[in-house]
């Protein structure tokens, strides 16, 4: 299974912090890849340092100028989109009919307002509750749907820190490679 | 089942827009409340216009002065208090080991750091995914794991607006109250 994520409309300072979650989630859930529009590479400099500290996984970033390239390209080569927004419909219903036989899936989740030719050009829209709340948030449990909990098992390769799981505190292993 | 989260650690400006996303989420996903510390009365207008748009679940907002007051006072009342972070115990292994019979659980979101001392006074730590993310997406999970999906399917009252949930496009049915 290969999950990429394509962040779009992402407004600079305004969305940096709420970008740099999403990156970081993508990341940490074991997504293979980010495609991200209108940031700078600073972002790039954040993931290398995290993976420099907690460890490689394979996942990649790549800043794209035009996204409706990506969208068409994953489409092509057979993968499946979803663009995850308030409007479509609930996720377990959805992955409940849909199987996920596709080993490839692009999961587009947008900043505040993204533009209508996403909602067509996507395979799929799906929802995390028909709330308002946080594309982080509904990222997050996409991710879950699809990994089914293992994506909070990972193992990172070459980390200089490891956290040994604590219920009363802070254990954190200091690695020697 | 009564869920309470206590947000601490917002620095004004930096964290505005993952403060707010994590009050979003927070009602979003059926939390009767949110305590949050340091951040201006700006963010009770921006839930009341939600909840103006989107409906009521009774859900509130108390900004507080003093954190431990509150997590003292929650643990003095029976409830269940529970820190979400990187350093902490895997969700599930929480939640396979621990029954969810407590009723009233107050779970604790910080920002980038937290002092100390919350590691020692909260019943329980626990991480999802021990690797850096968002605490926004480790909330959202957490809240996930509570309410067993149910979340995702919860219904506000009086909204002016409601969202018809569409594979393909935005449906928004206008209600005259």
């Amino acid at each position: 299974m290969s999950v990429a994520i394509l962040r779009l409309g992402h407004r600079l300072v305004r969305d940096d912090r709420t970008t740099t979650h999403v990156a970081l989630v993508a990341r940490a859930f074991g997504c293979q890849k980010i495609y991200m529009t209108d940031v700078d590479d600073s972002i790039k400099l954040t993931i290398a340092d995290v993976n420099d500290r907690w460890g490689y996984n394979n996942f990649e970033i790549e800043i794209v100028k035009n996204w409706k390239n990506v969208l068409q390209k994953w489409k092509k080569n057979g993968g499946l989109v979803i663009h995850i927004t308030m409007y479509g419909i609930n996720v377990d219903d959805f992955f409940k009919k849909t199987k996920k036989d596709n080993d490839k899936i692009l999961l587009i989740v947008g900043a505040e307002k993204v533009p209508s030719e996403v909602y067509k050009l996507s395979d799929y829209n799906i929802s995390v509750s028909n709330q308002p709340h946080s594309e982080i948030a509904a990222l997050a449990i996409v991710l879950d749907r699809i990994f089914n909990g293992q994506e909070l098992r990972l193992d990172f390769k070459s980390p200089k820190l490891k956290i040994i799981p604590s219920p009363t505190g802070k254990l954190v292993e200091k690695i020697k490679n």
